[in-house]
C-alpha cells in the first residue's frame, strides 16, 4: 500500500499538534494539560485537554494509535475478519464558554486488519446552542470546499450521513447542524488509497481555520443568564447523545477504554429542567426549529 | 387472582398521593406541578414534578398505568409470550439541594400479560453524595424490616440485586449505597399473589418515613462550594448510569414513551471535570472508597 500506517499515523500526531497548539493560542488564557497513556493489550495515546481558558471551558484534542488482537465484541459489531488491528485517530470535542461560540466536535480515523483490510473514517460536525445563519453557512461551505476538492460527490452524501448520525431519536431533534460523516472509505469506486487519505488530510486540516473563524466571530458577543441557562440545557442534550446512540463512545465503554479520554467530550456544566419550553419568536426557538435532518444550510 | 390489578392501580395512586403530599410537606416551600398524559395505544399516567424548592431541587413522583399490544422489542427483551400487556406503578428520583442530603430513587410496579401472567418488580436505593455511615444503616435496616416482615429471604437477595444492579460498569463503582431492587415476583416458590402484593406495599409506604428522616436529619448540615462541586460530579455518575445503564430509561427510550417523565430523572445541573481527583483522608475520598458492591452497612 502506497501510505502506509506509519505515514497516517505521523500526520495524525502532526495534526495534534497543530490544532492544540492553534486552540491554546486562540484561547490566550489557558494551556493543555498533557497525559499520555498506554494501552494494556497495546498501544497508547496522548489526552490533551484545555479547561477554564478565556474562550474554551473544557475541551479535548485527542491522538491514540492501538493494536494488538481484535476484540470479539468489535469484530462482531464490524463484521470483520481477522484477528490482529491497527487503529489511530484524532478526536476533538471543545466547549466554549460564550453561549454564542457553537461546541465543535471532530474525529479522524484509520483503521486497518491484518495489513490487508483497511479504511478511513470520521466527521466534523457543529453544535450551535444558538444557530446563527451565517455562521452556519460559512461552516457548511468551508466543508463543502474540503469535499470538493477531492469529489464532488463527497459532500452531498457525507452531509446527509451526519445529519441522520447526529440525530437524538427521543427528542427527534438533530443534535446541531451537522457537518460531514463517512466511514470505511477505501480502495473501491475508483479511489486508490492516496487519494482517500489526502481527502482525511484536508478534512483534518480545515478543522482550525473553521473554527478560529467561528469562535473569533462571538467570543466577545455579550450573554445574559438566559442565554447561560440554554447553553446547559443545550449541553444536555449533548450529553443525551453521547451517552445514549454516539458509536464511539459505546465502543470505548464496551471495550474498557481509557474512561477519562472517552468522557473528554463531556461539558463541564449541563443542566435538565423539566419540560423546559422557550419562548414564542425567541432565538431559542428559531434553533429547536432548525435542529432538523436535511437543512441546506 | 385474588388481587386485580384495579386494586394494585388504586394502591399505586394512593401511594402517589400520599408520597407527593408527604414531599411537599417537607418540602415547605415548592408544590407538585401536575402534568396528566394519555398513551396513543392505550393508558397514560400522572407526571407529578417539584422544583426549586426548601428542600428538593427536582424530583418527580410519577404514577402510569398503561395497556395495549405488546411492542415486539419488549416482548423479545421480557422473553415472554401473550400480545396484550397491562402495567402500572410508581417511580420516584428526588434530588435535594444540599449535597448532604443523599439522592433517593423508588420504583414498584406491576406487569400483567394476557391476564395470565404477571409479577411485580421495584426497589428502593440510596445514592449520598456523601456517604454518612450512620443514615447509611438507619436506610438499610429500614428496608430489612420492611423485608423480613414478609420473608427473611428476601431483603439479601434483593440487596445484592440492587448492588449488581446499581453499578457504573465504567467507573467501577456502585451508584450509590444500593438498597434493595427485585423483579418478577409472582405466585412461585411457595408463594401467593397476595403475600408478593403485601410486600411491595410495605416497600412502598416504607419510602416516606426513610426519605423524611434522612432529610431532615441533614438538609440544615452547611455546606461549602467544594460541597456543591462534588454533588455536581456525582451527579453526573447518576447522569451517566441512567442514560448508559438504567433498564427503565432505555425501555421508555426504545418504546417512544413520554420523554419528559422517562428523563425527570436527571438532575437540574451535573458536572463532569477531566480526571476528578480527591483528596486523600476527605470526605469525597471515603465516599468513593466506599462506593462497592457487597458491603455490609
Amino acid at each position: 500500500m502506497a501510505e502506509n500506517r506509519d505515514e497516517i499515523t505521523e500526520f495524525f500526531k502532526n495534526l495534534q499538534d497543530n490544532i492544540s497548539n492553534g486552540i491554546a493560542q486562540l484561547d490566550g488564557k489557558a494551556v493543555f494539560e498533557e497525559d499520555i497513556w498506554e494501552r494494556k493489550d497495546g498501544g497508547g495515546g496522548r489526552t490533551r485537554i484545555i479547561q477554564n481558558g478565556d474562550a474554551f471551558e473544557k475541551g479535548g484534542v485527542n491522538f491514540s494509535a492501538v493494536h494488538g488482537a481484535l476484540p470479539a465484541v468489535i469484530k462482531n459489531a464490524l463484521k470483520v475478519n481477522g484477528d490482529e488491528f491497527y487503529a489511530t485517530g484524532v478526536s476533538i470535542v471543545i466547549h466554549p464558554n460564550n453561549p454564542f461560540v457553537p461546541i465543535i466536535h471532530m474525529n479522524v480515523r484509520y483503521f486497518e486488519i491484518e495489513k490487508e483490510t483497511y479504511w478511513f473514517g470520521g466527521g466534523i460536525d457543529l453544535t450551535p446552542h444558538y444557530i446563527i445563519e451565517k455562521d452556519a453557512q460559512f461552516f457548511h461551505d468551508s466543508l463543502k470546499k474540503a469535499c470538493d476538492k477531492n469529489d464532488v460527490a463527497y459532500y452531498p452524501e457525507f452531509k446527509k450521513w451526519a445529519d441522520d448520525y447526529f440525530f437524538i431519536k427521543h427528542r427527534n431533534e438533530t443534535r446541531g447542524i451537522g457537518g460531514i460523516f463517512f466511514d470505511r472509505l477505501n480502495t473501491k469506486d475508483g479511489f486508490t488509497k492516496s487519494q482517500r487519505f489526502k481527502f482525511v488530510k484536508d478534512v483534518g486540516n480545515s478543522f482550525l481555520p473553521i473554527y478560529t473563524e467561528l469562535v473569533n466571530r462571538n467570543r466577545a458577543t455579550p450573554f445574559n443568564d438566559n442565554n447561560k441557562e440554554w447553553q446547559f440545557v443545550r449541553r444536555g442534550r449533548y450529553v443525551e447523545f453521547n451517552l445514549v446512540y454516539d458509536k464511539g463512545t459505546k465502543f470505548g465503554l464496551d471495550t474498557n477504554g481509557r474512561i477519562e479520554s472517552i468522557l473528554m467530550s463531556l461539558p463541564k456544566t449541563a443542566q435538565w429542567h423539566y419540560n423546559y419550553q422557550v419562548n414564542e419568536g425567541s432565538e431559542e426557538e428559531f434553533t429547536l426549529e432548525n435542529l432538523k435532518k436535511g437543512k441546506a444550510w
